[in-house]
């Protein structure tokens, strides 16, 4: 009767600022404003591979907070379920992108950030109510207790509700130590459909094998999640269940990096597409490993490709046609 | 023996982001950089006049604040008595750039700026022994309990050094209540050689009388300074002492405002450099309204333009030469 | 029960690509992108100014197409009843934006876009039952034969369902002449409540008289509308009922004009705004003068003025802050 | 006596409008413009080799069209050939740079262009007489009926004159089908001294072998041309005469592609060029190569290099001096 | 039977280099690129009216200077006579774009440029034989020994050929004295049909008097010249002859100047038009002061108006469409 | 007693101008600006380091000679010993930044600057004496006689007072033959602690062997000098004194250069940092490496990287984060 959402997420987006053209902070004269955020990434992926996606959130009533929310439903999301609070601040970070061998490097200014006062009365459970998926990542929970309270009450209300639950250790050492992180994120594992984990957070975390195949298998029984999907970088991904681990390699060469942010979350998102799809796991680390070559291709943390394009890359069409 | 600074600031530089263009937050896809802090403003209209400078603040030691800094070195600004403190964070204000009748519009994200943090053990009371001028404005006792007591104490230390003491009110209404500034600014006015202040400001803190020309002379006995420099936007500015009133209009008109901020500051600075060269208060009030004037023609804060430029326009030499 | 729209309108949205810094075409090396339609700014004009909106139209499925959409999304426009068509093209215009005395010179490269080819069949009629006032403007029956034909249709229904019926005559010499639109648009009037038109149109369409005054209320009758709201660029404006006649001047000086596009959908936002406030209509025409000014400050076609922005102007609130 | 082109071509140009820094369409706020046109590129990159060529056309008599050919005879083109017509149009391509493994994206709204409704009344023959060199490519005879017809009149008169004719068969899937390409073009064949074809054309129009050294060797002579050149990206280049084969691989590596588009003109121009200074086939095809490497490096259509440059890399001379 | 040139100009270009958005040099971090010399802005301004026009000079022969050249042949200016020579530099200057009462600020770095290097023997005579109006202006014969009689031969040559001669004193107080320039100008003025000079060069240099009309006429009758064309900046301009006095006002308001430079050649090149198309003085001062008018609106040195952009002006057709 | 420098070096700096994008100068309307000058490079790359600097020249009193100089202390380099003259110009040169096969193009308009006529008279031997380092390059002696004649005079003073002494022979091949600058420059070699020469110099001036390990020992003995490095592109670097030899390969890879410029000035940098702070050679070739690479990836002549940057590349800390 009411709408349905394939997908909702939460999670709190970020104003990202950074200085064109490869320049370092100290050289700039203007920043690029881009928006950034796991969950809302992930949405508008969702939405643009032709699903319709729902994302929640809590965002200062001004004009940077409102920006940021219509630039989300610009690509198609459901934001009516944001919560707008006056008077408060929306989180921004600065980044320098780089090429190898410099790294990227952040400067983090999202202390006191109207998401991170975000807690259970400020969520939209209705809207919930009406997505059959929900995604979130191990970032909110690192911004603040309220967060870290929500979101397991948001898992609490999905599992019971039957939605699928899907989630992204996404582990930032800049929010909380890894032993924190491991010991506030293990309980929800079980909860979940889906987790993603990159590798060196698996080990980091959680004290997972170094060898990357045995780390994938032993977390999994541990976490008895239904499938672990452990990404390995550039070698690629592993995909475990309770009878099965599937690894595929990186096939999708990127030569020349635009843009280095957001390849997780889009990942996450051709994965995740995948399955909605009904395909295969092995096909779906395929489909994500394709959405993230492709993210590195634009500017900023959004993966804006149709599903025509990531079929045409997943089925091999793209030839380079250099003349 | 030691080296000589002709004036020394003290206060807060936060980052100003601004689109482009005039274009609202709501449509820019990025921010011009510039630096923005009415103490450090003036210092460096002064060193572009020809002075030797000193700025004194506390900068979060990132590769933002190290920008702001360095920028205020590179004209010529003495810079080494900030203080550098890991871990915190600049004050940031995203500014839309207007034309009339649109008004300029703000988004102050200053609130636990490294600057605002700033007390007395962080002042370099050093370099202030090291000049012959203080200049301070009224933003630096809003920000804070400790800036206000910081405040105070530089105050003290100067007036027993024997530095002139210049002070402008600058009244921010979204960092306090118009009646807590004036309780908290007026005691520090008996200090000052020189008081710069708005008339609107003048009738808001201190309940001075609509008649400008009244204001101006009520205020100066009321608060005891040497003299009070009232300023009336485009209709020019009042300089009253003890014993004579002097007020001139602004005859430098500027038919297209390239960007409106910093022209008090640009001001201040005119009328300082004026008074240092000995000249009258009417030949000083000009200089004001002068720098005030280019200041409007340039974009961001700073008003770069050396005694040169400024004797030019002073001295009316400046025809427009259209052909 | 199912959602209402305070507003729905209905015509076509095109590409605006434009030189930038008053450059002339032949200068260029690049186009800054902007979409302009009358139609859609005038919904996202009065979403801005806190209206439950909606749009229709038709548009090619391809990058631009769906771009032009999502960029009306993003204002807040329900733009879900837009019909997307594969292997057409979207209206293109290139203008050259100019100061005085310089005229604003524009290419039209509109013929056989997707939208002049619209048909009764295109149109969402489901979402026009759901709003309570309907707008449209004479670009739409100019377009093509069909066009024409569906705009009578979608006027009847809107009259059977009882929506408040709006029309802009919006006289383009480029797609009709003078006689012909006349002729064309004259039977619509009668099914308006409210009718915009420039007193210029007024002269060259209808034959009214000189003197606007008097051309006012001879149209009025003779249309048989509600209320015939005459423009008179920058001498003000006329509103004429069947028992009184209301003038107000443009008050709102804009001393550098950015973009001169938009302004008269801007006036009829803020003008429809404040009939739909309940305003009496002097107070509807300041409106329309204020989004009027305020549009010619900011770059595109666009009104992007909350109501507090708008409020704030007519209450007089804006004093320039030069200093 | 009259004066003699080295080369004259004949083709559309249309306005190549990209975003810049690898955005997709759906993300841009402004387009960068080039120009394009195989004939016209061909011809610009000829005449920076150091050749006196001419370009012949149909353009609007706008300031678009007046923008594109005066931005072709800005390079020493002679373009007192193109025939302005009033109130027609000029293709327009949007064209999303892409780096692999994301393709190049295009949209073409050429339909209609005033070049496309060229028919052998808008020929200058004269300007063909002064030539020694006719190039053409089968993107002209894909444009309409007219295009095809004018097409085999200027060939029969360039035959009949003794020019030297070269034709690249520059296979467009969006105008036509391969196999209205095959035998629409097949017949001009026999009348051209060179033929450029790519590999993957020769099969799709020709049904040519899948093997490209034997199809270069059944296509020259099912042709009966005097030199066929058989493109093979990448890979290299084939020429094949009555008597001889020879096949060079691409030693030019590019390791950063700036811009794919036009590297197929490059080639020719490069190949051209050579043959006119005396060069043997081998080094034809090197020069070929290297323009079209280059060509690679630099955004927009244009391979923008003079004989000195081409000779550097040719002689491999050019050795990265990274320090 | 020879190719018949309208114009031809000869003189130095130079390369323009400006900070944009009316920064100071010390704020920029990019320059705006454009060519100026007095000559060719002339020339290229009369080709857009309509003219066939050519321009000589002498440029060195690499990027830069082949740049200059080319873009000035893209107005359609025939530029084949210039002379390139090997190893020498453009000339350069360094303007910082003012609005009142900020004056431009310029850096000329032109010494030794391969233009003030000119001699006799580079002036290709045969293109000035081809033409019916010689050009020039004060500038050339300030840049060197050579240049100065250069100027002279050019003119003995032009005046025994039989083509009409106009000259703009155009004084340059950074490159000569007034009083050199006086001298060195006068015998010059004899030679020519017509004389620009603007009122206060005709005050220092040749002692003209203060009053504007009498000024006019001494100067006229001292020279002997047959028109001369005194313009007063914003005041208009005075044309006279042996028999009449022509005074106009510049009716044209321009309430937003984009870039001052360029306007004294806009208006010779709208007179000297004029003059050609066989108008009245006073219709040649009113094309004069419509191209002065419409060059203030635009960026760069150049008026790049058609003849029906001017007629549509001083026919007084552009109506301020604001709405 | 008196403030120490830990380096200090002397030369001329340029304003560079580029055109953005991998443009050619044909295509540009514009030039990205930059400072560069092998000294001052140097320079700032040490203040960056964490190291007293200061920084010796003689410039223009213009805005450009400030510019320069006022960029180059807002790095932190001391620059109160520059000598500014009036009336003279600064060196530009053009460069297109190209990626390979392309080769980087530069123009130079250097000739008859201000910094290429100093002389020992401008040199401020005072901040000589408070250094502990001398560092200068081979460009110095080669800009004019009184260059060459100071290079000798400031290498006697700094022996004499007993600083360290640094060279890169940097030969350029615009300024004078490989013979000439290998007569120059020997007699120096003798003085220096470290003399930085790349190995394709080496055989141009010196007729080292081609084998680099053997050229490096000849070198070096036949100089007398501590130190030699001798640099080998991408192949590395030798580090060569009387007693041992050590060779590095360069071991951080750069996929995407974004500037190639000033990547030797980086490894100068790198390499005398190490030494300074007590490492090996083998380590400070490392550092060599590792700021030379850091260069590569950032717009612009400096490598503006802190001790914790390049310590974290050194130390293998950089593993590409690609998700």
């Amino acid at each position: 009767m009411s709408e349905q959402f394939d997908f909702i997420t939460l999670g709190e987006t970020m104003v990202r600022l950074s200085p064109p053209g490869f320049q370092r902070i100290a050289q700039t004269q203007s920043f690029d404003f881009q928006i950034g955020g796991a969950e809302s990434n992930t949405a508008i992926n969702l939405a643009w591979l032709g699903f319709k996606t729902a994302w929640l959130s809590r965002m200062p009533d001004n004009a940077l907070g409102r920006k940021v929310v219509s630039l989300i439903a610009s690509h198609g999301v459901d934001t009516r379920g944001v919560r707008f609070v006056p008077g408060e601040r929306v989180g921004v970070y600065f980044i320098e992108l780089a090429t190898p061998p410099r790294p990227n490097r952040v400067i983090y200014d999202r202390a006191g950030s109207a998401a991170s006062r975000m807690a259970t009365a400020d969520v939209d459970f209705d809207r919930i109510a009406q997505a059959r998926w929900l995604h979130m990542t191990g970032i909110t929970p690192a911004l603040s207790e309220s967060c870290r309270a929500m979101t397991a009450d948001v898992f609490r209300f999905a599992r019971a509700r039957g939605l699928t639950i899907s989630f992204d250790v996404n582990y930032r050492s800049l929010l909380w130590s890894a032993q924190e992180a491991g010991c506030a994120l293990e309980p929800l594992m079980s909860l979940c459909h889906y987790v993603f984990v990159a590798h060196r957070d698996a080990v980091a975390l959680f004290g997972a094998p170094e060898a990357p195949r045995q780390a994938a298998e032993v977390l999994r029984r541990r976490f008895g999640c239904g499938v672990l999907v452990m990404t390995l970088g550039e070698a690629g991904a592993i995909a475990q269940t309770e009878s099965q681990q599937i690894e595929v390699s990186q096939s999708f060469k990127v030569s020349q990096v635009v843009d280095r942010i957001g390849a997780g979350d889009a990942f996450d998102a051709g994965f995740m597409a995948a399955q909605r799809w009904g395909l295969s796991l092995e096909a779906s680390l395929h489909y994500g490993n394709a959405m993230s070559a492709l993210k590195l291709t634009i500017p900023g943390d959004l993966a804006l490709f149709s599903k025509d394009d990531v079929d045409q890359l997943v089925g091999g069409a793209t030839r380079a046609s250099v003349r």
